[in-house]
């Protein structure tokens, strides 16, 4: 492990997820999945949103559809909040799934739309 | 918006998915999802299931492949009910499964049979 | 192997595909491949094409949308080849690639397209 | 159907996921599901885990990859207790879901690895 | 048809493509394909990309990430030289198939990366 | 960058893939693609194909199944010939695909089949 990248990417996944998010799951982590929660905060966090050249907002934009087209239902919702927290507005979330609509098809593009709404509401609850 | 396209799907998907649904789906849209409903209303039902080449039965057999192997289970379960409206039988949905089975692997029609199942048994209960 | 079924099998792929083209596919296997060919003409033509619940049209069609979908370029020309055997005519496939763009996205719309066009400009130089 | 094919299939099955999971599963079907569990009996546990090529313990390892890039939950369950019946360590497929994680990306391997958790824990219960 | 948001779908379709391939699509359109022409220019040029709500440098962002990962070499290498002339860098074409390396798993990003290499020697080239 | 485990990767990927063939992609990488050869090199080969958990062998199999299902004919390619030098005998090879074809569909295998003929063709022609 390159503890520094490791640093810089438990930073980086804390301001975007929530400090108190990732603490739990590192601190929740066991032998099984903690080499999983290394290799994610050190490669994806670290490696990749840790380089300078894309501000984080647009990281936000890629990975909601990226998400929504590769189906995964539970990071979605990790990442609608992450994106809002990086500044992606909720007109933007609409566009974005537009877009995902259009390039992936209507049953993604809906059900990324319903997830949304219910991250939304629950948010909203407060 | 092409109105005449727009009226024409709507008109469309509440033959298909039936009156209420699609009533709710879009009394209960806001600002942050109406141009998503307006998108599929127009664009899917009216401007594809609106053309005439194809029987409204033929054009659901192939949603149920097509949202089966696109692994989306909200959506499967509207158009396999949409399916039955559309004069699709119970025995020909077995069958399109089947064959999902064979070219999108057993996972997909596994997955599709329990889905259809469900949808059957809360039919069934009324 | 179930040989009945196995030659049934054969026998609508043959008819579907052609029997040249299944004849070399056969004839050309060694022993690393041999056993997909058994396995798919026991198993995809004779165990599913083979049940009678649906016309071989029917299955073409659901065909062409599936392997669409699964983006398999090698496959959906073959099986465009089939679809027009077993009657279903270039509207019809433009139809179903139609709903495909609309289902499954525009690029998989759009790439399905070039391909049927490759596979008819084939067929119509002769 | 191949008599001998699907006994063979049949008595895989109940080895790898449970003589008594299988039984209900086949007691359970009615005429609509009852060819796809005689398909899957024979054609995925016959036909293929039939084969002596490779051991029960690789295609389980093979399965665990292959359905979580499927990205079909409900399988992967049942497969991971499969694989710990056939001899898969929980390391193993810790290790599986880290390579998982680096080809098919991150989300695909946290899902994984939260689905596997939840199969642990409830063994662990008992 | 509304020919009010065709011609806005046209006109930024070649503005982002090119209006010479653009018209040459149009221009080689059958009755076969010529539907479908018209479909992507409304919906997907007109309807969506003609929505003010996001910039067409972060709407050709989006469409390098998810055509990317739907798999379409074809389509990819088209929106590559779009998101050229809407002011995305090479830079940032780089850091956008970094990020989906990560999330959609390294052979999707290696894909992407050579097909991004072929299209800039070719345009080096002249 | 952790120079020990991309040392570590680099070693590994020579010994899987031929040190000339990695020696060339690393050579001919520019500004462009270096940091994707570099996060490759350590986060897939030094991060988990070296860990010791599972033997290269396994990772091979595991590789060919995924990367079959994942679409990526070049890449397929390139495992195929890693996964001979592993280990993996073309007899084991034929196994994976056959259940790749199960699992994850007829096309799906078909495909791999033609494929990994092709290079075993090119490999005895020598």
């Amino acid at each position: 492990m390159d503890k520094e990248t490791f640093e810089r990417g438990l930073e980086i996944r804390k301001s975007v997820l929530g400090a108190e998010f990732v603490e739990k799951a590192i601190n929740s982590a066991d032998d099984f999945n903690r080499p999983l929660q290394e290799l994610v905060t050190e490669y994806c966090w670290g490696a990749v949103w840790g380089r300078d050249e894309l501000p984080r907002k647009t990281r936000s934009m890629l990975n909601l559809a990226m998400i929504s087209i590769l189906n995964r239902p539970h990071e979605l919702r990790t990442h609608i909040k992450g994106a809002l927290t990086n500044g992606v507005t909720r007109d933007e979330i609409r566009e974005i799934f537009m877009q995902v609509a259009i390039y992936a098809g209507a049953p993604a593009g809906v059900d990324s739309f319903r997830i949304a709404r219910e991250v939304f509401a629950e948010l909203d609850k407060g």
